[in-house]
């Protein structure tokens, strides 16, 4: 047997059958007229609003949506925060719900051209990821007649302990140097552009508060040196995000009501360079991995060399990161459960597999469950972000996915 | 520096532009009107089916669609072969470009009734995956009214030896173990059906000869005593496939005449249990990874720590294998080009990085390349297998990739 992550909360509690917004389970596959399907419970996106809120006050929040782009869920997302991050042409198009006066900031190495004209035109903030971006940018801005907003992205001298994807602290295809940072911002400002400041993002999938806590104090230490060395006062400064969710056995949930005071004591000292800055957290993960869950269907039951298998009608073509092929070396069991047994006791040891005739296709590797027999649902967590959209869809020709909201 | 993959010969022999079926990399482009793009070349597949036929005499070929599903693809594989290998309703409904009498195997754990129901009706062969699947199937048939084609496949008690894959000798969702299938064939072959043999698929991605030599004798070994112990006489026996490619450094091709000659020494000392038995090898990536070439323009050229990126407009959207992320441990070097300059000498380290905003997006790792400016096309090779529809499409909402044909 081997171990699983934990079952969000607000999914743990209720024992028996499963409910995601008030429905259960099996309403919801009714619902949807067929498995698997995702279904998005955006209250649980607002808690984790509300928490932020309380801990971090006068940050701003953007929210990144490559997490979960599934165009009702940004919209409702567009309620509840500040901004958007962007990371391509497709999503800048999703962020036009974005309410008046919010920003839009627009990240990514390899922006083309006709990227850039779009950012421009609908007002969006374009993070520079290096020189010659920057003069790109600047050409079409001339030849469009557009006062572009642009910020200077830096890859920063330190990274994010401990975190999932480290993006800062080494040579990278992220934001420009910190040693040639402040030459940068010289050059966007003399070009008449409207400087919107920093974005520094240093990883991402962090849990030990600490390490975050470091990072902010260093980031927000790099923005003022930078400003200072640039002699122009950064309206805003975007810390970048690295919140982590705890995806497996023995992750230990991040506790950002620390992080949040050791960042409101940092930005209480800060200096005069940043005096009149504003302050984002972008965060993608943290606000929305919680709130979805995947459901699938078992097809058959089968057992083979002593163990036993539940095949269901999903996979890794929906659930990519959960089968352990995106962005990790060792495979571990995502938090997976009998939809209709929450809480019951294991009973036995199955290995949750997909439909896939591959076998990557694994979504529960040795796991301990209540029995499940041919046509019970089971769920698996923590599939708010990166699940639909970060999985080879068409893998194998089954249908997509289903995505509803609660 | 880290090496990377050989260049298919058909692709490395010619010094200059790179050229694919006739034309330059950059008519290809222009032609496509957008930039990234896969083109496939069938007559680098047609030469690899005449390979096989020297090497395999009398050993009917399968083609594999998951490999590369691309309607024109399949259907000019459809004039060279004498069967697909289908995993799904979508791949079924592509197989229906088959010739009139070719055969059409569908397995994959996991299908659905309506799947079983399509097939039966396709007039394919079902390869039961297990005793449930096998129920359902005749449950099916009775009610549909059709006398269905059922192979059994079977879990065999070997692996393939250094296989990327490893699909028998162990525990496994594929197929019935092979201490259960006699008896599987037996019900089967009670109820009425059409029994069509067996399915033994032991691993996939070998390049040893001598490891698939050895596994295709054990499974013939099984096919004879399952044969035997059913008292029944297999039309067809489904011997997998496993050839790989060499995709790294060091890979060495797989030496197919070796491996022929060694089955066509097995085949004439075959016992009376397989006497009428016809053999046949599904393949899928062997036939068509080499064909394909996936080309993708330089958008950004910056240096970051001392260290040189290519930036380029493409991505593991849509060459997710080739980024280390479907089933690879450790991150290796494809084959990688500038398609303007095949064999010219290589001047400088860089890094080819795709667009997306995620360090996993890494297209070539510190490869050693003649120089490459912005607007210069990158190829990278052995794009032919597992890459469009392989990879998170959706990913960071950038446009799909364009698929073309030589």
């Amino acid at each position: 047997m081997k171990p699983m992550g934990a079952v969000p909360p607000e999914f743990a509690e209720h024992p028996g059958a499963l409910t995601i917004g008030g429905r259960s389970a099996d309403e919801w596959a009714e619902a949807a007229s067929d498995t698997p399907l995702f279904v998005y419970d955006p209250a649980v996106a607002a808690a984790r609003v509300t928490r932020f809120r309380h801990a971090f006050p006068g940050v701003e929040l953007s929210y990144a949506i490559k997490a979960n782009p599934f165009p009702p869920f940004v919209a409702r997302m567009a309620e509840l925060v500040e901004g958007f991050d962007v990371a391509s042409a497709g999503e800048l198009r999703l962020a036009s719900c974005a309410k008046p006066g919010h920003a839009i900031g627009f990240a990514g190495p390899g922006k083309r051209d006709a990227e850039l004209a779009a950012a421009m035109e609908a007002g969006a903030t374009i993070n520079l990821e290096s020189e010659g971006e920057a003069a790109r940018a600047l050409a079409i801005a001339d030849r469009v007649g557009i006062v572009p907003r642009l910020a200077v992205r830096v890859n920063p001298d330190v990274e994010l302990r401990g975190s999932g994807m480290r993006m800062g602290g080494r040579p990278s295809p992220f934001g420009v140097d910190a040693a040639r940072a402040a030459a940068l911002v010289r050059l966007v400002v003399a070009a008449g552009a409207d400087w919107r400041g920093f974005h520094i993002y240093a990883g991402s999938q962090a849990l030990d508060p600490q390490a975050i806590i470091d990072t902010q104090a260093a980031t927000l230490a790099l923005a003022a040196r930078l400003a200072t060395d640039a002699e122009a006062a950064p309206p805003v400064v975007n810390l970048g995000g690295g919140f982590g969710v705890p995806y497996f056995a023995n992750d230990r949930a991040l506790d950002v009501e620390r992080v949040g005071a050791a960042l409101g004591d940092a930005l209480g000292r800060r200096g005069d360079a940043l005096a009149d800055s504003r302050f984002t957290i972008e965060l993608g993960r943290w606000l929305v991995a919680e709130c979805g869950v995947y459901l699938t269907r078992v097809v058959d039951r089968k057992e083979s060399g002593g163990e036993t298998f539940l095949v269901v009608d999903g996979g890794m073509h929906h659930q990519l990161a959960a089968s352990g092929n995106l962005g990790t070396v060792v495979r571990r069991n995502y938090p997976l459960a009998v939809a209709g047994r929450m809480g019951a006791p294991a009973i036995e040891t199955v290995s949750v597999v997909g439909c896939l005739c591959t076998p990557l296709d694994r979504l529960g590797d040795r796991v301990a469950l209540p029995r499940a027999e041919v046509g019970d649902l089971i769920a698996i967590f923590m599939a708010g972000a990166y699940g639909a959209t970060a999985s080879p869809t068409a893998f194998l020709g089954h249908p997509p996915a289903i995505e509803m909201m609660a």
